[in-house]
């Protein structure tokens, strides 16, 4: 059974504010539901709305599709809806390759960005004040299970930057090309705002300038950011 | 001045089955617009909702922010509505790298697509028939001008690997790791659906599957199928 005050409570959790305040967020559909109890986030509950999803489930409650709906953030909820606890952000230093957000505001290129860390191992992310909150719901969309297995911190860059030894890397347009770049073994990799790249009081803390060479007309676009950081993460880590 | 007819001819475009018979496509916002005009796309009409916007578009037509909300694809418009020509595809075989996409469903994905084969020089794209329509507005969205630089064209996938004397790579989880992969000078680089990946159809003409080591936890999701083209076509031009 839900009651009124559970309903209230995910209804509120769609807003950072009171994410951060009950330190608890929301995530929807079986497969990512699922990825995170296997990837040892803590559940607060899970809800579905169809009896047959339950067994599915241990100690799932089943509320009706229309509160469901109530509950949700898409469109069209696709029947679980889970609340997990945020766990405590270690602000460590990590004595390994560290990927650094420069006020990136789009939550699918979080979601993409958080992904790519999981994949090539990066188990630290930093994050500007200003990048979008992790626990968005369309951050979480995006992220699928990674979110619980890389660890995000919001911190001031420039206190950060400047206690790490590591080097300091950032995407510029125009740094040196990756390929002719000596990438440490491990290092700090900063990457900017989505319109205005990396700024100035960050970009004083960056010790290479390192792009990706553009091989087609020279009118293209710039990367997105999450692309870049696929290309950027792969180099590294090859 | 705009008139019904023309008003009725740009909401039709919305379906591929009117994009298709008119040969006509529509992109949104200032900026793309000029973009496609620069790469020299032929523009058919350009529509603004705002006569000090009109100074900036030769021959654009000022219609009301009404009308331009109904010729639309977006929640919110943003004033500038470009109708273009689509441009005869070019079947030649082309002597370079080409990217092929088996049933990429994605409109975004396929945009991010078109805007790496840009970016990295790969004027070609390949695509199966049910691919997502290139000139589909979400697509378009994703693309920015690179849509009138890429030559891309839908045909059979099987029909078009045949022909080909270029080595053909495919994408796959357990392929070869794409550092250890011998990367020819030319040749055709196959991506798959984003759930299914290549079909056996296709796959059987694949002569050299390769892949992106994983170097986090073995659970993560795998890539999604624009940023592993990003991450192939960078290591291919390298």
């Amino acid at each position: 059974m839900v009651t009124k005050n559970q309903i209230k409570l995910v209804v509120s959790l769609k807003q950072k504010k009171y994410r951060s305040q009950h330190r608890l967020f929301v995530v929807e559909g079986e497969k990512v539901v699922n990825e995170l109890l296997q990837a040892g986030a803590k559940p607060f509950k899970v809800f579905v709305d169809d009896a047959v999803l339950m067994g599915k489930f241990k100690d799932a409650d089943v509320v009706p599709s229309k509160i469901l709906k109530q509950m949700s953030s898409l469109t069209r909820p696709n029947g679980v809806l889970g609340v997990f606890y945020m766990t405590e952000s270690q602000k460590d230093i990590v004595d390994d390759w560290v990927v650094v957000l420069d006020a990136v505001r789009d939550p699918g290129n979080l979601g993409t960005i958080i992904r790519l860390c999981d994949w090539f191992g990066v188990t630290q992310l930093v994050c500007s004040p200003d990048t979008v909150d992790c626990y968005n719901p369309k951050v979480l969309q995006a992220t699928m299970g990674s979110i619980a297995r890389v660890n995000i911190v919001y911190v001031d860059l420039e206190d950060y930057l400047q206690k790490t030894n590591l080097p300091i890397y950032g995407a510029y347009m125009e740094g040196k090309p990756v390929y002719e770049a000596d990438l440490a073994k491990k290092g700090v990799l900063v990457m900017g705002n989505e319109a205005k790249g990396i700024s100035d009081e960050v970009g004083q803390f960056v010790t290479k300038r390192i792009s990706i060479p553009q091989f087609g007309a020279a009118t293209a676009e710039s990367l997105n950011v999450a692309t870049a950081t696929a290309i950027l993460l792969n180099d590294i880590r090859r």
